[in-house]
């Protein structure tokens, strides 16, 4: 296992980052593209590769955004040389005539991308440069297939077998914490004591997704409580005074935050697969541990109750908690399953809807959000394959009883979008 | 940097191994694989993947053939999908089609290999799977499509920024140097002490390159002997009794063996890499180091003298040297390269012949090879790439004027072939 | 290299020391004292020292400073014991007398103390416990033999040989810098920005001591500058906004803040050989640099200024440099020693006094202990022996001619204190 | 825990341990020695030190030995000064009274070998160092008061909290490994393939204690074989052809060899400590393990047969066991307890002879000590700390009642010695 540790920790890979590039290359960096697409050796084709992402990294947003257009268009397939490769191959399925269709028929800002990715520490530049894509790419669909071609090789880097879970804590080195602080998405993580908090505590825990090539740069982190049963509100769970847990009195744990921390990700999907391997390592390591539940917000109620004018501050006979079931259950997205983002994810997931508490985000957000109201999404191991496909296939919402009463008990003010 | 290094001495990742598999399936292994590639969730998606594998690994060969002939034929690219899906890209270029024109025209057994990568370990299972391959379908063609897909994945996987370089020594773990004995392929390693030999004095090095998800297999690894001076004979280097000479002292790296390990990764090139890093790495820990040169053998040498009727055992006049230096740099492949794979491998990455040893390799493997003639490819870090540059394009071997004087004086016994 | 590393990281010691105590004794704590001095077995004695410490840590003051008492006055030598042993010893020196001799010249204290220290994990509550009897015992002599049992054998615990120093930066546990922040003895660290401002710029550098039974606790850490030049002004070095100097254009390190985190291990000494140390590795890893300097307060001037009726804050015609200049080479401690404790540390060390400079640290703590004005002692490292020596043997002050002239140029306003 | 992991891997140590020794000091090394003592600086200090143990490791045989004796003689208290500074502090017991005591009452040497102590690495050459005086001093006893001196400071240095505990197996580098084949005393480790059989198979395990400045040098180690059932044998027990059992259904922990490491620490006793280590975390870590017990030779079995001619070679009516049994039970040195070295280690820790087999080592060692014959001493973690007491007060030997019968069926040929 030492050995395994060790392996990473190679001096050079950071010498030859920081090595000298090689002399600059004065041609433009299309012209740099294409000759690293075309280069044969390795050798000079690392020279070049490290050329266009130096090259890259200075480029202003416009110069950015002409790449791009450069890429989609000139750098895509040829109809004709795939369609004489197919006619090819199907006339005559030998490997010379494979080899040709495969070439023709993946554009070449695919390899590309491929082959600037030889360089050492070039995946998270790659994954900078898909960020930089879909913030300068919005609402451009002309640019919407180079994204596909980014997605595709991420699918294959940062697949399962790749990733590397790491427990995040108070021994970890500070440079990571900080990314933790600014990546923090759900409940703001205001300073290195609320951090602490956050951390040190016998009852927290932290963990997050690594890649190999990205050692420096958490990809996704999820943050637990151990608590003795199930929480209803993320104020009593992050409050500085309460009494700690003895982990091993804990029986249940708590998933009260997920943030992903790379815009260049987007849509390549590891929050399931963290939650489900959390939850493993976590049963293995305090076998008191019962039941696994989020205390999630609900990010699209109060816009939903807005259209709908639903009240949800008290002022009418509106109970949120039943309005917040009824969303959850009944209001559904053009593509049938629900409409709010989070409840997607935890139902995709097979997760099942338990339990639905008011007044538990008090905080500016969570009022704005949700008027308050959170909801935990239960991980029953046992289920969740079942509950994922009948989400998948069906559209099934699993949910408690008492929750599925409460949607019941919601009398709508209008009809409702889809 | 010790963050780094823990990054991947993840117990768990060991544990979820081991872990249980998932309940057997009992259907066909072609029907999971089907499943696979069809399943929408990670989840059930991993279980499938473990499934896979775990099958495969208890397939005879027999079967294993005919799984290959299944993905190679049931999983093909559909040509009228792919028109269609071309047609449609060509006409309107849009997200969606685009994405469909992608799917239509990578066959689905690519999409299957991905996804079985996703469970961890599954990398090298995978490496050992196309070992199966090239083993079983050596000699059928209609196979080889199927390999190229194998090498489309796996150079994507094992680019040179996912690769991390390890130096090999006495004080790694013994589990490692087990395959270090295992895999030497140039100049065997008898025993134990052989390879302390080769490993604990102070002017011996070893390195190899690792992926950081098959950690415990090294994929092609280099050994290093600093000497004054160039060395002329791999008895004298490799001798048990000679003196160790300060590291500090040194005026020359020589690569002495160079082993690929993994039979599964066979086309996916590193030596190019792995010398030059080596090289660099060394420069910089050893300042004194100016030269940086082989001593290869000549694998080739024996039995082309033998076609062409040349004597190298000093029976007649024909001087061995000459003789090899004529091999080299006048006989060639039907390509044009040279004729030998060693001689292809060196003048390909940029080196240049530089000297030419006799009663180098006395050892019965190195007399049946090449009369005991040895050569020394030169590295000089200067000219690699204008080298490189000239053998890449117009097939020109560089060497030393010795060796092309050399070469010059050899009486071809009659025509040779190409 | 590896295994060395993973040496210490030995789940089960933790373990150990978390694990149950064996159940409570609950005899008096003296008696489990007189029980493990007694002891025979190492097995009931591991259970016995960890008892003790046990409830050590459970004693309010009163109860500790009774507990010291009762070590120095009944577990003291017993002279008689001592001269029969000694006058057996001396008639008849063999193993036996001899072992007789010692073990009744040693207090049993010690053996106790030794003892404790046998509980992974001990060494770290007996620097707490001397820091207590310390803290409790100021002003009673009678506990002063007690206190030298302690230094006698920290002293050979903490012996260089079994020291480690570590750079400690951005890449640090987060509870290891918290630790920094809390020891931080000179410029104090207002936040954990303020920590990043000189930990993790290019041109800053910190390094402590740690002991391998103790990893969790800094012994001592110095946190250094690297600049061009000897740098006048403690303000300039920490402005946040300063430009970064890349460290290899460096040509001076700095070392401007030395602190000691134990009050338990008071007068076993580290910062010479942390100094030196430091110095040494610099030197190898930056070749540039050429000057090794502090930046130092000079803590005693302003209380010997006020004892003198000499006006430092520019109302009189005195000039500060100049005061300071004759305080740090004129003003002597009764051992004849310079007053500043500063100063005789750094000078004991062999460093010499380079340059004095006003208004460099213009902070409120600054300006009261020195009215702004601080000192270089400067380490010549081919002088610093001879330096040490003329110290150490003539209470000779090694100073550059502008110092010395500096400090001819001050007018003593009445005749000085010794 | 990186971190903690981290804290030795300092590579400057190492640079610093290589480094330059400042120029040769042509003085006599006794010179040296008295200067180190009375040298003040630290950094003096040092390089005497350094100098000291360079010099010691190029003296002969005869010079060592000379070396001893004068520190034996020259570097001894003097009474006259222990007496005076005794009554000193009788008179009036004060911190400088106290000090001039405790520095008359300890020899020179003594402060000698910690300040030589302070060389980073020096340790291991102390240790070196009294294995020297041991093998030259051997029989006479006017070096055995010196040897006192070392021992006394090993036992400080070499305490229980500052061991640490690492397991070794096949993935240890294989430098350790090379220590663990050259110190196995129990059973000779006769090639790198039978270590592989004693550490790589699921139920294996060693286990040694390292210093940490000794990070390559185990002290003493531990091979453990996981069973099902007390074993009877050490042949079945090395078998290379037996059927591994997997870890998790073993249990029985079985300790067949337990090795000293270091002759320079002999009587400093670690075997107590590592067994009940060892047990503890094989016990946390297996749970199914419920005995933990010994296989071990009967040393002085054949010898004490052959004096008291009894034969054991089955050419009589003696019953080897019984024989065994008898020896082990009833056959006492001098000091009352067992005469055979082995069970007085594993009595004095606590254990109980539990049973008693023929056959059981039929190597020619086994054979030629103890006529095949060997015991299981039974740890019964729950009754070890009550046989320690009994054994340590009365010299109580605690047996099971089958060893006891079988003890009393043997007829003593005739009287039998002490």
């Amino acid at each position: 296992m030492s050995f395994l540790a060790d392996l990473l920790s190679t001096v050079f890979e950071r010498r030859y980052r920081a090595g000298p590039t090689a002399q600059t290359d004065s041609r433009p960096i299309e012209e740099l593209a294409a000759a690293l697409v075309g280069s044969q050796g390795e050798m000079s084709g690392l020279a070049l590769a490290q050329q266009i992402l130096v090259r890259f990294d200075g480029l202003d947003d416009a110069e950015k955004l002409a790449l791009f257009h450069h890429f989609e268009r000139d750098m895509d397939i040829d109809p004709d040389t795939v369609r004489e490769a197919l006619a090819a191959y199907e006339h005559a399925p030998t490997k010379d005539s494979y080899r040709s269709f495969m070439e023709a028929s993946e554009p070449r800002r695919q390899e590309l991308i491929r082959r600037l990715n030889s360089v050492p520490g070039a995946t998270g530049q790659l994954v900078r440069m898909r960020a930089d894509l879909l913030r300068l790419g919005r609402g451009d669909p002309t640019l919407e297939p180079l994204d596909l071609d980014f997605r595709h090789l991420f699918a294959s880097w940062f697949n399962r077998g790749f990733l590397v879970l790491r427990p995040i804590s108070w021994q970890s080195p500070a440079y990571i914490l900080d990314k933790i602080i600014a990546y923090e998405a759900v409940h703001a993580i205001d300073s290195w004591d609320d951090l602490r908090g956050r951390l040190q505590p016998a009852d927290r825990r932290c963990f997050a997704f690594f890649h190999p090539s990205m050692p420096d740069e958490p990809l996704i982190f999820v943050e637990v409580a151990l608590t003795r049963g199930i929480p209803g509100s993320v104020q009593d769970l992050l409050a500085g005074q309460r009494k700690i847990l003895p982990a091993t009195e804990a029986d249940t744990a708590c998933f009260y935050s997920i943030s992903n921390c790379q815009a260049g990700l987007a849509k390549i999907s590891f929050g399931n697969l963290l939650i489900k391997q959390v939850a493993a390592d976590l049963a293995a390591e305090l076998p008191g541990l019962a039941t696994f539940v989020t205390l999630s917000p609900i990010p699209g109620l109060a816009r939903w109750a807005r259209d709908q004018e639903v009240l949800l501050d008290g002022s009418d006979d509106t109970d949120p908690a039943s309005a917040a079931a009824h969303f959850l259950l009944k209001v559904k997205a053009p593509d049938g399953g629900p409409s709010d983002p989070v409840a997607r994810f935890h139902l995709g997931n097979g997760a099942l809807i338990h339990a639905i508490h008011t007044g538990a985000d008090t905080s500016a957000k969570g009022m704005a959000q949700s008027a308050g109201v959170m909801v935990n999404y239960l991980y029953d191991l046992d289920k969740v394959t079942r509950n994922h496909e009948k989400f998948a296939t069906e559209r099934a919402i699993a949910a408690s009883p008492e929750v599925t009463s409460l949607a019941a008990g919601h009398a709508p003010a209008r009809s409702e979008e889809s």
